[in-house]
């Protein structure tokens, strides 16, 4: 599951027109948020995504919340922060901003933020200021991540076709066109196009919960992962349950934090991973493409990490911090979904994530067990903590996964991409 | 002065070209905030703002800024508030963003306010809704805004075309054209247009210190307002001081709270107005247009207002809470300044309250004194206290101003919208 970006940082005319968008904004209040009757909410959004934002505010109106307040970023802005601030700039956050946030938060308020930036924006600037600026914005953060994270609210993530990320998805097409196509990209993966898209919702999380509740009832001890350049072993925490599609947060409000989702996932023990894996798609990571990840673990920490492009991001990522190095999550989805079938590398976790099984390193949601536990009590059953949490993607038609049980039975689970019943 | 506008809530691309808008931005940073290399940087903006607000980030960076945080507002989101929110909405606001600002100020934050709005937005809204609204977001903004007024920090506001303004000061132009004009009418009175914008501040900034240097000399003990009806006596609070052009802040910085700025202003004591006052110009005021005001004061307080046009936004204005009846700031404007030369209404309080002598009901200035005083002390010596701080402007060529000692004597101080000496 893709995390809630922080907020670090104006979509085409024609768009702003399209129905679509008020259908993708009414999902996203309804589906996506669940929002309640007299609840705040805090979006955030690219500057260029206001017609978006706009659409969501007049739904989340309609729908009863009190007052809604979207915190804007803008990308160019990020950039002259790159080129002009003096060094000691790229320690610097804005806790006040976060904590103010995460105060919202514990007063009800839900969280929306809209997704969808320039997935080079910052892959001509120095790694280690990304990489420190990255870590005092994770720091700053993380009291409003928390409350995230740990589902102490309803909140989701939702796209809009940023120019700068549609051109690189459709390098090809004119900038108008590219926009176009990856929006009607959005509005097909997202069932927006469905004739009925609340009604397609809940039948997708239907079939998302019953897959959960079986991978639930085998209660496998690790996962085996095996494919070209991968042959993996993923330990299971302790408790560990399998979620996907709506949950329900511990303010009682049920919601779909990722819209587009595909996938089930839960949480690994962060010292039980063993062996070698080769990601099967790039990863865009704050700003940077980092391409053919490969990744050798020896009792859950990763101890040899290459990539064919953007390695030294790479390196800057897993060195954030002890957790940063070990598995937070693990997710299975199958390759008969909207996102794979469309065959688009979107350069987008939350779309990239939903077209293959991924894992993420760093963070684990501490929801993805049997029970509600202390922090002590989650770390002893193998919950990872870090700063980061960032998904990459592992699984293919070529892959193989398999499920063990704690003597080391095998029972196939994905075979070809799908599920094996 | 005007007071930074609590943030509630992009100029046309040509406007973006103009060299101008860097040379506005580099004023806002030297002249208008003094910015200290190694501070951060809150800014608040309307979406509209948005070049403006990039070439204050990026001069922001050259001047040393650790951060620069805006937070961008949206006109057409509030809009929607009151067209589809729920009515327990209008009592709703966000502390946990203005605390959150607040706690910025006190980490050592400048804040620059771009300033540029809709002057008819909320017109056609119900009166009580904007009124409750308000007051919410005042109550909220009140731990930001008490650092702002108390000169804990350094601040500014600086103005940009916001195009619904721009048509709204040149109704007869094309929307293009209006926004031009009011670019050329900014630059003008900005002094951008000078040879050397930054040397002409200073030399602007010895005429209002030598102006203000005059009057606390003469230590009047009141202001006697005559014209075309008005008969007003404003009596000053005990140990007042003068103050107009650039101060220093607590935090030891110098810069110019207000771009652009004519006024020398001063603390009048809270109980000793009497008489009646006639306004010589429109008051826009949080998006209506106020016209025609005519008030009575009896020991300080308003026992009568009267309206030709928005006569009940100017009751729950003064509604607000008990200081709101009562006067927080005095000030004396020559006619001969390029924003009264223009003779432009620009519907706005940074630079109407610049064309001539005003007066603002609600919250007085602490820095307005001959020394720091406790807050106790400051309202024994007749300082006034509010949630509001609304400037208004009663001053002309028609109205004469003297000031009168102790005893009554008078010495003539403005006749036909100038100095006397």
């Amino acid at each position: 599951m893709d995390l809630a970006p922080s907020p670090a940082a104006a979509s085409a005319a024609d768009a702003a027109e399209d129905p679509r968008l008020d259908r993708l904004a009414e999902l996203a209040v309804k589906v996506g948020l669940g929002l309640v009757p007299g609840q705040e909410l805090v979006m955030t959004a690219p500057v260029e995504a206001l017609p978006l934002a706009r659409r969501i505010t007049e739904q989340a109106y309609k729908a009863g919340a009190t007052l809604v307040t979207t915190i804007f970023s803008d990308e160019r802005s990020t950039l002259l922060r790159y080129q002009h601030a003096r060094d000691e700039s790229f320690d610097a956050s804005t806790p006040w901003l976060f904590e103010g946030m995460a105060a919202a938060f514990r007063g009800g308020a839900a969280r929306l933020a809209i997704v969808g930036a320039d997935p080079s924006l910052l892959s001509g600037q120095d790694p280690s200021k990304v990489a420190r600026a990255n870590r005092a914005q994770s720091i700053a953060y993380r009291p409003a991540l928390d409350l995230i994270v740990d589902s102490h609210i309803n909140w989701t993530l939702v796209p809009f076709a940023h120019p700068a990320w549609a051109r690189a998805v459709f390098p090809d097409a004119s900038p108008a066109d590219a926009v176009q196509q990856l929006w009607d990209a959005i509005y097909a993966t997202t069932r927006v196009d469905a004739p009925d898209p609340i009604a397609a919702w809940a039948v997708h999380n239907a079939k998302l919960k019953a897959r959960q509740d079986r991978l639930n009832e085998q209660r496998f001890h690790a996962l085996h992962f095996r494919g070209p350049g991968t042959d993996l072993i993923v330990g299971l925490a302790e408790g560990h349950a399998w979620m996907g599609g709506a949950s329900r947060a511990k303010n009682g409000v049920y919601g779909n934090p990722n819209i587009p989702t595909e996938e089930v996932f839960t949480t690994p023990h962060r010292s039980m991973t063993q062996g070698t894996v080769s990601a099967t798609k790039p990863l865009s990571h704050q700003g940077t493409l980092i391409e053919g990840i490969q990744v050798r673990f020896e009792a859950g920490t990763i101890v040899e990490a290459k990539a064919t492009r953007g390695q030294a991001v790479l390196e800057q990522m897993i060195s954030t911090d002890a957790g940063a190095r070990m598995l937070g999550e693990v997710a299975l989805v199958p390759s008969s979904n909207p996102i794979s079938r469309s065959g688009i590398l979107f350069l987008n976790t939350l779309f990239d994530e939903n077209a293959a099984s991924h894992i993420a390193l760093g963070q684990a949601y501490s929801k993805c067990f049997v029970d509600t536990f202390t922090e002590e009590e989650l770390v002893r059953r193998g919950a990872n903590r870090s700063l980061i949490h960032v998904d990459w993607m592992i699984g293919s038609p070529e892959v193989e996964v398999d499920g063990l049980d704690a003597a080391g039975n095998r029972t196939p689970v994905m075979r070809g991409g799908e599920w094996v019943d």
